[in-house]
């Protein structure tokens, strides 16, 4: 691999954040700023760190200063990750309900793909050394992805994790790089739908207003009890989540919503009244 | 995957040795037990540890109890793998001759094959922290093997890089067993969106359905002109074709559109009127 390849890598994987979750051990986040630095990846969110600065962090860092400089500090996962269009949750457990799911290789495969092709900001979010994510957390991403392991003992620790999210990271970096350079290079890279769009895709602050909307909406035409919304909301996070809206359809979709909501509360009425009789001819 | 399958791909990962070569750091011994233990490898061979045993060990191998018990401690690297058909030295620095060398990913390809198609005995050799193997340790190698990092910054410790090596031995595993029970099936392990979903996926026949109910309602509130709606029902079919819906959000989807069509033609009415004043408020 020539220099300059090794600077394309580097540049295409800045647009991937590794982003942790309420950390307790500094060794953890010095373990990850090494993995992360090796593989060719440079920023890190800290979302609430439990415990830092720490010189631990520094030492188990080894060297890589310039992503300690850069590391952001952030208190909730929602800021982490307000500016990213595709955010990954690691997760070893079966949540409530199933949540579309990838494996390290695909999901890196994925995100280099979004990178390279359409300039999307990619987050993979691990949670806490004891309890992972949250559910609510969870909810926020679009994935899903597991580390394949021994199902009789499955105890990667996060900074395992981290090292081998990082490591199909680089792989599937270089795969997308090689294939720039050497276009006739094998496509088995991606399997997936090239996303060469005409709109931008909306960053997850965005779908944050979304999904309130839409809920209020449905709770003002009483689809959804908002005392009791039981499941609903969670499954209308993961239908859109997993479409990545770009901007004329969010924009569209919200318009919906306003249009249903005006007609539910009276403020926009029919410009004609000839379809009145038209129930259950769907 | 089934816990017949997990079984038959530790099987296979029972011929891949991991060997340490005069390791120091007592946490780099468990750590790797860790990894090892995760990835469903489970043969660990010390040539003349520095710190053998210690606690250390014991506490960051976090109940791969079993695996401490079958460590083998031999005195050179000769004994380590009198009895492999296949050995690979890691490497991070040029040596003075070339040697065969692959990349992590196909040397864990080439492992498993030799394993599963011709019952060999694999081995992987790892160096002292500080210094790696020596010219005359790599020299007993058939092939290096090397994890492509950073060019810039190529210092994974042992740790990570067992940690690499096992996951990729896994994955290679998974393949070949999967290879067995299915042969029809690609060698990549999954490309895919794991759909172990909790509701069967639509067909399109359904969503033959949902389109127009979707064109219909929206008609109705006069959101699409049906006579000129431009690009309205394409925008619809690209986004909602992109998420392949369940069946419980296709009939979600369907009860709020037509939720929405009888409170437009009045054949449905709020139970309260509370909320009239609530436009804008999102």
């Amino acid at each position: 691999m020539s220099q300059f390849d090794n600077a394309a890598i580097s540049a295409h994987l800045s647009h991937v954040r590794i982003v942790m979750v309420n950390t307790t051990l500094p060794a953890n986040i010095g373990s990850a700023l090494r993995a992360m630095k090796t593989m060719g990846l440079s920023k890190l969110v800290l979302v609430a760190p439990k415990t830092y600065p720490h010189p631990d962090i520094n030492a188990l860092a080894a060297g890589a200063v310039d992503l300690i400089e850069q590391i952001e500090i952030v208190d909730t996962l929602e800021e982490a990750i307000q500016d990213c269009h595709l955010v990954f949750g690691t997760s070893a457990r079966s949540r409530t309900i199933p949540w579309p799911l990838l494996d390290a290789r695909p999901a890196a495969e994925k995100s280099l793909s979004a990178v390279v092709e359409s300039k999307q900001e990619v987050a993979v979010v691990f949670g806490r050394e004891d309890r992972g994510l949250t559910n609510e957390e969870l909810a926020m991403a679009n994935y899903h992805v597991t580390i394949p392991v021994n199902t009789d003992y499955g105890v990667l620790n996060v900074a395992q994790a981290i090292q081998v999210i990082c490591y199909e990271m680089r792989m599937a970096a270089m795969a997308k790089t090689e294939e720039i350079v050497n276009p006739e290079a094998k496509m088995h890279v991606t399997d997936d739908i090239d996303m060469q769009w005409d709109e931008p895709l909306v960053e997850h602050a965005q779908m944050e207003q979304f999904y309130p909307h839409l809920e209020k909406m449905l709770a003002e035409i009483e689809f959804m009890d908002p005392k009791n919304p039981r499941l609903l909301p969670l499954r209308l996070r993961r239908l859109f989540g997993r479409i990545q809206l770009d901007r004329m359809e969010y924009h569209l979709l919200r318009g919906i919503f306003s249009r249903v909501q005006a007609l539910n509360n009276g403020t926009w009425k029919k410009s004609t009244d000839t379809s009145t009789s038209d129930k259950d001819s769907i």
